[in-house]
């Protein structure tokens, strides 16, 4: 599926996939994706170069890991992690959050490795 | 208020003001806006001829009128208005907005009237 030509409903949408950390694309602005996850656990440290990326916890709470400090969302809340800097998204619980980023973003930035996705499938 | 460097409560935000259809900025990812509205009654039809728009519900409902169809979007709901596209929102009762789209848009588009924010302030 390419572009979503009707109306998305993000809890859904959310039905349609159990795999943490494996972000799904439910639409494009532009060049930019607007992805879902789902997650549980500790990621890898990473960064992205060419792009920001913006957290919104749609259920849960997460815990993103910066250099300087830790930042607690929960749901309804959001946080830009701007480019190049380094962090470390965390899940106590499962968590599902949107994500806004530059579309070609591999999930773990700068690191490669069994948890990378590099390009996330429409939903 | 530039670039929010702190954790972004919806809630919150929408807490800060009480204007209709005036679109407040509370996040940027790379060149594209992430905007609060709240709006009511009709809007004006109009088409942005540099972006897409992405329209997600927070609260109450949108219908979002489009030249062959209307598209009535609940909360936790979103639909993207591609670039040239005209279209109308619509909101019977108070509805409250995050809309997507590259920075520097004025919110009527290619119309200007009296209900035109050139650029919108940070909140």
């Amino acid at each position: 599926m390419t572009q979503a030509k009707d109306r998305i409903n993000l809890k859904e949408k959310l039905a349609l996939f159990d795999e943490l950390w494996t972000p799904k694309l439910v639409a494009k602005v532009n060049d930019t994706d607007i992805r879902l996850s789902k997650i549980q656990g500790e990621f890898v440290w990473h960064h992205h170069d060419d792009t920001d990326e913006l957290f919104l916890v749609l259920k849960g709470e997460l815990l993103l890991r910066l250099p300087d400090r830790d930042v607690r969302l929960r749901e309804g809340e959001m946080f830009v992690v701007p480019r190049g800097v380094e962090h470390k998204p965390v899940a106590e619980e499962e968590a599902h959050l949107m994500t806004i980023e530059l579309e070609g973003q591999p999930s773990t930035g700068n690191v490669r490795n069994e948890r990378t996705v590099e390009s996330p499938e429409w939903i």
